[in-house]
């Protein structure tokens, strides 16, 4: 029997993690729980999934525009084993699933602390094995924990610094900007240096974020000393046995995150999505023998998706190995490797 | 036995069509020309097609490069019934087609004058059956046909005056700007006016053209005055009768070109096209009865793809009516209407 | 004696009023009261402004971060006999001029219904004579009766259609948006078109609004049927003897918003504004004799400034001639026709 | 006798550092020569300043569009002491200022080979003092040698590590992009490293540059492992005693570069420059005691302006102490430290 997957909050990760699951044989979508009777509530209609108003306040709007949906939250949560809370930051809903008696996972809007769990399919997938509540890190810092930690595995890591060039706001959205400025974050370290540390626990990192006019993906560069010597080809043989990671490179025309994400539209994926951080390989470079350098870009929407299904099938116990969970949800997405 | 196709020019529309051509039961690709062994090229290798050099120079750069193909652009015509040109404007292929004897469709970077057809689906099918050499306008022309037509069949038209507000450059692209700047193109009128009117040979029409800093799809703010009276449900009956047109609500939360894309996306298509031109429903106003002003948004990488599958279609005699190929171009690619 | 002016909201549009006041030797600034302690506050302190807190609020703010002011709104509206109020729209300070038996300006942010007086030099600047409230109209309005005024008085016009490709907000914002996506304004007609009327009382005016990721100029595309026939030579005639419009040229390179600010810069201009609405010489366009189109652009901070001016000199019955106030203020400003 | 320059490209730079020159008291302009008679040339004309042809090719355009020169930059290097350079990048005019027995300054587009003196006026201005050639280095490259040169004086400095996020192209080009892209610069270091190594001779930086959708100003994140220990007052005390480093404030709301722009332009500066090098002062962090964190934004357009004047006064001996000239110019332009 598939386990039965809620999802709260069917916006830019919520929906996307609803059509991930639903590639899945082992999990299922028994609804979506939405605020607003928007495009979005009416796209999750035609695709199929069961329709719930967040609350009361929701269910009069979906009235009033003429929306069916067939309950509330509450409801649906009656309907599932486990909820995908992809509600924005700190919404609070961890009573209410308590209440229901159910497991959930969050976003990386949240704090570690909400949790006390933090997840990567790669780094701590049976450590989360059976867990009630487990948050998934965000986008940024999952990006760094995918390439940092086969580095940290093979190599060791003395020191990180991580200069994230941040997109400002995401494809569908029109109201935020900046339309031509540069924003840097002045707060030292970016809460995504504590934020990596929440997953890989002993890493010296320090992150600095800068934010651009962009929508559609984030770049970072990223300065790491390393504890053993490596060459470029070395630190790219580790990435290329590592998960969800894809190499680019400027000699081919891909040069910007532009070309990247035509890449990802080229591979016919579902809206277009870049699942691996890309990184590219002409832009390895080792100074000193120890001294590494290089650039990745994080595709901010989907990232995190093949994440959260990692993370239902650990603590829904439906396979004990990572590596077969990973293996399995990659092939689902179309994710060669 | 499916009509053998051949692409020259494998970039934004010609990898389209590909695909498109490939979800076609009467029709297949023999193969894709492209003169430079980028990333799309590789693409195209990953995506199974047979990948042909544009001409020696290219073989010697793909040689180089690496990659594989089949021989040169002389080559594949020899495959092929009919080539779908999409290579940059004035590219000056005719004489090569003519001597291979095949048959040859534009797009509409090229003047009419190049094939004295210029080709809608739902306006002159029956024109370009079993024609030789035809032209599909381009994304702008091919919007403003398709709602342009249907007023005129229905209303009649006495003037029209298009402001279209054009994207810069499409998404792959980061070379071209402006980044901080609107560019109106002083010429008038603009070229698209003549080019609609190389389909709606009668059409009274006005077109100005502004440049402004975006990559996702062209707005039109359209006026026209209608010789019989309507009303803004009448001119919605009649387009929703009508092909390849979407409707899209701002009270929906659809607000701009960002959310339109957004809803392309949702809806799975490949590389998340949007095939159709999207209207905005409560953006129609009547005014003292006859004029009519409306808004729509044209996907300017693929509104021209069903077009170029029917043109195909019609050129090879696959199918009589234009209709049928219409709803058989639709039902291939989604399109629901 | 200089007429005592205050400013009421120092931000794009209150800053640059206070300079220009200045440079005028029939008025003068007695203060200028803001809200927040911020970076323009203090740059008013270093431009020798006598600061106010806009109330006791604000006061408390200006304590905490220690930047000295003179007092609230109240103590500055004692100073003067005339405020500009360039608050934010409805913000309802009209009761408080009023108690203070104060004249008062206001921006195109408010309705006309505020004052029931909308101003334009050129227009009815002796209907504004000694009058103790009067709205300035926005900076789209301003642009739109620069140029259509000579053109109505000239040819006389049956009709206008203007689409305003709009800034979507100011260079000094950083948090508004579209990053990369067109807004259509889908009520119709966009707010411009009655906004013209309420001072080219009889204008048959039709407005679309469309806003593009852009922060520096707005830019309006123009249809007007004449009554009377004209050449784009005449027309340009009529517009070379009419106040504050400025033409440009493709053919010199000025070909998009970018280039225009440029020349601003150029002139050496106080913050480098464009007190002129710029019109393209070469993109005047007559058909049929009495079909105009033209493209326009408008600087969305500075165009109304010498508007301001003559308002107060207007207002407090300084010059009773509205050609010569004209004129005094653009010397002032280094308007030079 | 003021020393009389010539300007040989009369661009972004080359007509900032002439409005420069004729603010001094000991120089003066005979002279600007440009290839096309564009806007630009035609300001040049409205500011009073003699223009030449860069050509015989040139004159003939300036012929055909009835802009008057005075002759071909042959005429002009007759008239003059010292050309300031500010033509595209190896345009190769060297032996041409040798062969009229000149003397020269380039920018920063140049290789430091070109004159093996390269210039920065807190540096090494007795160095140039007499020179006959000699370069000024880019906007990227003096802003890094602004803040980095007196934390190297004052603490010894271990190891730079200097992220550029680069603005894409300046204000008034709206040709170039990305409009939604970030774009790494593959190769390491970029050419900045080695650049600031032609000033400050021995220091150990490494720089990666990034290009951003932007126009306005660059932003650097810079990481400096200082020899000895410093709290990041220490660091503000040491820069507010170094020449052209703005401190601004996040708190004050100045929080992205449209901000720094905007207080630009609130100090009325010639075409709203900055020349100063902007460090938020709340961006300013130290770890460890000796880890210092801090972000700057250049002004690409205007930075070098002050060190081009500098460079005349310290080539023509015009002044023996590069302290006394950096006052002479700063209090000219309006920088007041």
């Amino acid at each position: 029997m598939p386990v039965k997957v809620a999802i709260n909050g069917y916006g830019t990760i919520g929906k996307r993690v609803a059509d991930a699951v639903i590639k899945q044989d082992d999990m299922k979508i028994v609804g979506v729980a939405k605020t607003k009777p928007n495009y979005e509530a009416k796209m999750a209609l035609a695709k199929g999934y069961a329709l719930y108003a967040s609350n009361k306040d929701s269910l009069a709007k979906f009235d009033k525009a003429g929306v069916k949906v067939r309950g509330t939250l509450d409801d649906l949560l009656k309907e599932c084993e486990i909820v995908i809370d992809c509600t924005p930051e700190e919404s609070g809903y961890k009573p209410v699933y308590e209440k229901a008696n159910i497991k959930g996972i969050w976003q990386g809007g949240e704090e570690h602390s909400l949790t006390n769990l933090s997840f990567n399919a790669a780094v701590n997938y049976s450590e989360c094995y059976g867990a009630s509540y487990v948050r998934v890190p965000s986008c940024n810092t999952t990006g760094l924990i995918r390439t940092l930690h086969p580095l940290e595995s093979s190599f060791g890591i003395e020191s990180v610094l991580a200069v994230m060039v941040r997109r400002a706001t995401d494809p569908y959205d029109s109201k935020k900007g900046p339309i031509n400025a540069i924003e840097p974050e002045l707060e030292m370290p970016s809460h995504h240096g504590p934020d990596v540390q929440s997953v890989l626990k002993t890493l010296n990192i320090h992150t600095i974020a800068v934010k651009v006019p962009t929508t559609i993906m984030h770049l970072h560069a990223i300065s790491v000393k390393l504890k053993r010597t490596a060459t470029p080809k070395d630190v790219l043989d580790v990435w290329s046995r590592s998960p969800r990671i894809k190499f680019v490179r400027g000699e081919d025309g891909v040069k910007s995150t532009a070309q990247i994400m035509e890449v990802a539209r080229d591979m016919s994926r579902n809206r277009s999505d870049l699942y691996e951080i890309a990184v590219w390989e002409d832009g390895v470079h080792v100074v000193n023998d120890k001294q590494l350098y290089y650039f990745q870009a994080v595709h901010q929407e989907s990232d995190v998706v093949p994440e959260n299904i990692d993370a239902i099938r650990a603590m829904m116990k439906l396979e004990k190995d990572g590596k077969k969970s990973i293996e399995k949800t990659d092939r689902s997405l179309g994710i060669t490797g």
